[in-house]
């Protein structure tokens, strides 16, 4: 089994990305707080040719070194935007006809591994947003509640909390298995 | 949607978590230099409950305070090894009856979104066991050598290239969604 060379990988240049079609998926940061979770959002949006990153509150934005180091390029392919609120960024994405969930443990949640059976009993050409929060506090109830719904990650261990850029990977992974790579679930 | 509090979330105590059933995933770390994505590695395994973890050449091993930070105690639930050489970890997983995973991309590899069809076919109760490599390097051919085969995660953007921590989560992911959840694939 030969590694390949990055010469073989079909990678896109940035003016490629821009005009690609994108997965129609928006990821929000909800006061975060690490550059390098914030770097790290910028390089898997770009692994999986997100539409856009709305970074909100506290969240830092590029041109910045420390994000840099991690995104890898990624701040310059990815489209971004910096809203002052969360609040804000969640009411023009519904306004722009985009589902919103928030990634959020709470009663009711929707489990990620029955996330593709809400997007097959979904209209066709939807849209979708994904909020990722704070490192510490998580996604605040205020935004929670502006939701259309949670999405949760099924956890089984001592803490019940997955890091940021962690929880992101798989998040945008799940979306990016159903809607670009058309993987559904069972019947 | 209220958010759970902690005490909700039947997070199990260290004891309970060594003595629970697991994912039967062994993760393998070939030359891994960042503490941070050692922590992370076991943080991510904690919460899927994984087996064990290989830390192999020059990967740190516990205690380290670096690797606590972003373990936030993952450390102490999730058994561990080390070994001086990659090379002699997966010849001992090999020999101790697991398929051996490489995640990379190569000639032939199997993409992430075929794993449970692989799955599906294989023997019933086979372990598995996944190499994560080293942040610029990769998986050493020398171990993709002795692999039983080699899984990828399909990239779509201008880099081709996912953190080694965010590559592990949504590769045990996959692995938990399948063999933990039952999420199988379509017919």
């Amino acid at each position: 089994m030969r590694k390949l060379k990055t010469i073989e990988m079909n990678r896109l240049t940035v003016e490629e990305f821009k005009e690609a079609p994108k997965l129609p998926l928006v990821v929000v940061l909800d006061d975060v707080r690490s550059l390098y979770n914030v770097g790290s959002v910028f390089r898997s949006g770009d692994a999986f040719r997100i539409e856009r990153i709305c970074l909100c509150g506290i969240t830092a934005t590029p041109p910045n070194a420390e994000i840099h180091k991690t995104a890898l390029g990624g701040e310059d392919s990815v489209d971004w935007r910096y809203y002052e609120t969360t609040e804000e960024a969640v009411e023009a994405l519904r306004g722009d006809g985009y589902f919103v969930y928030s990634i959020e443990q709470v009663k009711g949640s929707t489990m990620l591994q029955d996330l593709g059976e809400r997007l097959m009993g979904a209209p066709s050409g939807r849209r979708y947003a994904v909020i990722f929060g704070n490192e510490v506090k998580g996604v605040k109830q205020s935004v929670v509640d502006l939701s259309d719904g949670c999405l949760e990650i099924p956890q089984f261990g001592t803490k019940h909390s997955l890091n940021v850029s962690v929880t992101a990977g798989i998040v945008i992974w799940e979306f990016a298995r159903h809607l670009l790579l058309g993987d559904s679930p069972a019947e």
